[in-house]
């Protein structure tokens, strides 16, 4: 059985496109390592109407779908289940965008790109740049592997949503393989359209299960040709968010990064990253990098300093700086914090995010939570704060300790996510649910609200044959 | 029967809220005298508790509900339907928001205001300002009438779109009463959330039809303290848009504004406005008014005399001004077309999109085009090119020979639309479906989309009794 539908795939995408065994085998386990299944095969379509084709193959023969593309996600949401209701479905299968990355038209007039979901990220914004163009999305480390159907399928965040917003708002329109196979060409270069609901927002941030996207049309931002950077330290996060209600009423939205990092990232960096600094000559407990650019040439750091020689409410020193080596060594502070943890150690992480006003709150509250039931922990906290995002891990910092302490993982998430619910927060700000919260958003999100998503999901997937498992 | 249902809507709100008969008249009709209808009564709720009861009810008797705000709607959205199938239903009610006007609350630092879906555009916008913040929507003409659920349900526009987005890049959360009457709350504050579908999108721009917003948080902004504002004679449209795509990438998004205006707008503007004068000695056939708007006190006057002077593709001539009396003179010839238009006579209109890019080759085609069927159609086009958003609106400059002409609008229709369809464009930009494209839209979307949109609305309205006859 399993032989003739592997067959059947290789007749819909040429045999050199079906992995299996072995060569699929990386395509099984996500990234971290913590989730892996089995399927029938990876499957790697070279345009929309091979997806089409495949997935309608699927749908015939009640085949789970499980799309994927870099494969970088952080909650499992790309890859197989390890296990799965045999009544529901008999097979799974990957099918995987990676083939089609093709820039179908580049706008610049418009300021818009029209890409394939296997584009990866670091491509299409190459390519923005070679049309004096800017696409402003980044995450750092996975640039060169994530792809543009996964970043859009997880709404992906990062440092510049502060100035451009979420993956959601760089999109102007979709194409999608509905889970029957059909193809919607959502593909609009539309700044405004008014002509009934606007589909696109359901499949953006759906985690493939709610159809596959395979195209998108990009909006393109102006290339910034001036930029300044600050390090601030300031004597808490209250100090962080007033600066950042400040910054944002004197200087606009040319603040295009506002970053905290604490004492015990800054600690692990400089522990485990070479080449780092500690960038004032004292040890403070919580510092800001922010970051201004125009595509204006003009004097951002004085802007800078007017600024913060403005703030009278907690900062303790800053230093300003226009020289991109200087800058770029402070902003490894920040960049490195997850290397230095993992070199460190397992922990505990949230990717949380509540009101920016109630951060302070959050982490006040949450670390009198901590500390009070384990005694020692370390809480490594850190990002984008202007979001009200904030990554928020505990681990203790004595390796023998550390192991009996993660086995409380439950408790500590119960703690940190019962705090951000009662601040009216999100237990996952940017990397989506997944299979790692799929449970747990049950305890987080009306029943109503479930219900309205699982009736959407069974609109759209009648068979349930779409990522099953992950999300809802 | 009647009589005993407007009993129960008076027990659920209070019969000095329940208006009926000539009282109700003015809410069954709609702002441009183009539709009107009949209901049971309109019923104004004091809360969300209370819309909730009344929905309920309406959906236990099988009564249609008309959600409404300001009644502004310039498509029919919020009035009852002059004929339906009373094998649907029996009945029709409009629910009226108004009294719903409290601004639950405001957050400075988290850049938020949490409003009730009665309070008007105006009083946001002013308590916006009150708190130092900028509330960036805008209609001009009606602010003070226009409320904030009307606002979201049909995704309103208007010339800050530029720079700040659609009322759904405005919103981070809603409160809505579902067809059933149940309430979700998803009254989120937060910048980022990636736990499921983000279903707040389904119900901006649904215009009423899938339930009943009754709460928002908007986004607030930075108040701008520098401003300057030019205005340019232009040789032609393509001229236009290539000195947006130029402003945009030297001055980047301080473009707070850029409008469009043609000689025959210009020229009803001029004879029927009092006060009004041509900006420039010769009479150019092309204009635009653009403005640019920042936080920092920063020279904007000599940033858009630089980019003007390093702009070769067709500006024929140039002001400058940071004066703001000159400015408003300025944009009193853009903001008054409307008003000189009504006064000058009927015309056929259209609020159509395109591609940035695209805009000189619509404005070409369709004018050849209807100046071949109709020698001597004068044709009124104007707005927001930097959106590709532009209004464009057809008439005889003899009054003997516009009616005729008028009675030719389904053909001018087809015409204008079927060239927006060929560049990919929306048949309705920013004003939306209601009744008056409802049909329409069957031939410019396609028959795959309306489908997923039928889909929605079943799965959400079960009964079909939100707001019938409109958009879908």
């Amino acid at each position: 059985m399993s032989a003739s539908l592997i067959e059947a795939f290789s007749k819909l995408v040429g045999a050199e496109h079906v992995l299996t065994g072995m060569f699929a085998a990386p395509h099984y386990k996500d990234k971290r390592g913590v989730y892996s299944g089995n399927a029938l095969a990876v499957v790697f379509p070279a345009d929309t109407n091979q997806v089409s084709a495949v997935v309608s193959f699927c749908t015939s023969n009640r085949i789970a779908i499980i799309p994927q593309g870099g494969n970088t996600s952080l909650c499992g949401a790309s890859v197989p289940l390890a296990d799965f209701d045999r009544k529901l479905y008999a097979h799974q299968v990957v099918i995987n965008l990676s083939r089609m990355s093709s820039i179908r038209s580049i706008d610049a007039v418009n300021y818009t790109m029209t890409v394939e979901a296997g584009c990866t990220l670091a491509q299409v914004r190459d390519i923005a740049v070679q049309n004096n163009r800017l696409f402003p999305l980044g995450l750092t480390a996975i640039d060169t592997s994530c792809e543009i159907g996964g970043n859009l399928s997880t709404n992906a965040g990062g440092i510049g949503v502060l100035r451009y917003g979420n993956m959601r708002d760089l999109v102007l329109g979709l194409e999608v393989v509905l889970p029957d196979g059909r193809i919607w060409n959502g593909l609009r270069r539309l700044r405004k359209d008014n002509t009934g609901y606007d589909l696109k927002h359901l499949f953006i941030g759906a985690e493939g299960t709610l159809g596959i996207i395979t195209a998108a049309v990009l909006k393109l931002f102006p290339q910034p040709v001036s930029q300044a950077t600050a390090c601030i330290a300031l004597r808490d996060p209250a100090a962080a968010v007033s600066l950042f209600a400040h910054l944002r009423s004197t200087c606009g939205d040319r603040i295009s990064a506002f970053e905290i990092v604490s004492r015990p990232c800054l600690d692990l960096v400089l522990q485990h990253i070479p080449d780092t600094c500690e960038p004032f000559k004292q040890s403070y407990q919580w510092m800001v990098i922010t970051e201004l650019a125009d595509v204006l040439n003009v004097p951002l750091e004085a802007a800078l300093r007017s600024a913060l020689s403005s703030f009278t409410e907690g900062a303790e020193e800053y230093l300003i700086t226009s020289n991109k080596d200087q800058s770029a060594s402070w902003w490894n502070l920040r960049k490195f914090i997850s290397e230095a943890q993992k070199i460190d150690g397992i922990s505990i992480k949230h990717d949380v995010s509540v009101p920016v006003s109630q951060v302070p709150t959050f982490i006040e509250l949450a670390d009198a939570a901590l500390k009070l039931e384990f005694p020692g922990v370390r809480i490594v906290a850190f990002g984008h704060i202007g979001d009200g995002n904030i990554h928020y891990n505990a681990s203790m910092p004595e390796p023998v300790k550390n192991a009996p302490f993660l086995a409380h993982s439950n408790k500590v998430n119960r703690i940190v996510y019962d705090i951000v619910a009662q601040l009216d927060g999100s237990i996952s700000a940017e990397h989506g649910i997944g299979q790692l919260k799929r449970e747990k958003i049950n305890s987080y999100k009306s029943a109503l609200e479930l219900e309205l998503m699982r009736g959407i999901k069974h609109t759209l997937d009648t068979q349930g044959l779409m990522n099953p498992g992950k999300v809802i």
